[in-house]
């Protein structure tokens, strides 16, 4: 079977504001504690956004612009003397597709700014969406 | 603070088989059951995929190529006896970027297929990135 489309655009609803500009100071994964940070989301999607509240638990989806497309190969957390796996068996930054996913908790809301009590996201990654969790 | 790219480029890494190929079957949250799928992944991320075996537990990210990208409010559920929801406050398939999100367990490796053994997306879906859960 073959994939006939050769892409699709993902277009980003907001940006990640964070004190965290240096990727490397980033945690290695999504849930090893990471820096409060706001999400601050374009006009656009005010009716999408207009029924998240503070104590909301959602998982926020990016867009790791700073990551590499063609890596297939990676020493699990950076580490060279760990074996080279398949990114799909890590979760690492680097993949084909560079898409983040953070679980969070709704902890400000100010118009169209969301605090959040933590995301392991640059100041200024891209945010694609944001989903309730269950 | 403004977005300045308008777009990125998913790049499918495979598709989805299955026998749900009407999406009204559907269920309707990607926990609520589902049906056993392939992942049929494209030779490009053999490297990628070189380290996932049966019982890998995964999350398996698609784009849910059916939904609609210019609905921003909902019912929930579908049910229009329910108010409607900003889709941020929902799991609907139909929002701004309709990246889908499924749990899944590697049942059967076969070469560049991959049993799961349920999967929430009718066939021909395309599959952006395989993440190994925690």
């Amino acid at each position: 079977m073959t994939v006939t489309t050769d892409f699709f655009e993902v277009r980003p609803v907001g940006v990640v504001e964070s004190v965290l500009v240096d990727p490397t100071l980033a945690p290695l994964q999504a849930d090893e504690g990471g820096f409060p940070a706001w999400l601050v989301l374009d006009d656009e999607v005010r009716d999408a956004v207009a029924d998240i509240a503070v104590g909301d638990r959602v998982r926020v989806v990016t867009w790791l612009h700073l990551a590499r497309r063609d890596v297939l190969r990676t020493h699990p957390r950076g580490d060279p003397t760990r074996a080279q796996r398949g990114v799909f068996s890590t979760r690492s930054q680097d993949r084909p597709n560079p898409i983040g996913l953070h679980m969070a908790t709704i902890t400000a809301r100010d118009d169209m700014r969301l605090g959040m009590d933590h995301l392991e996201a640059v100041d200024g990654t891209p945010v694609l969406d944001i989903k309730i969790a269950l």
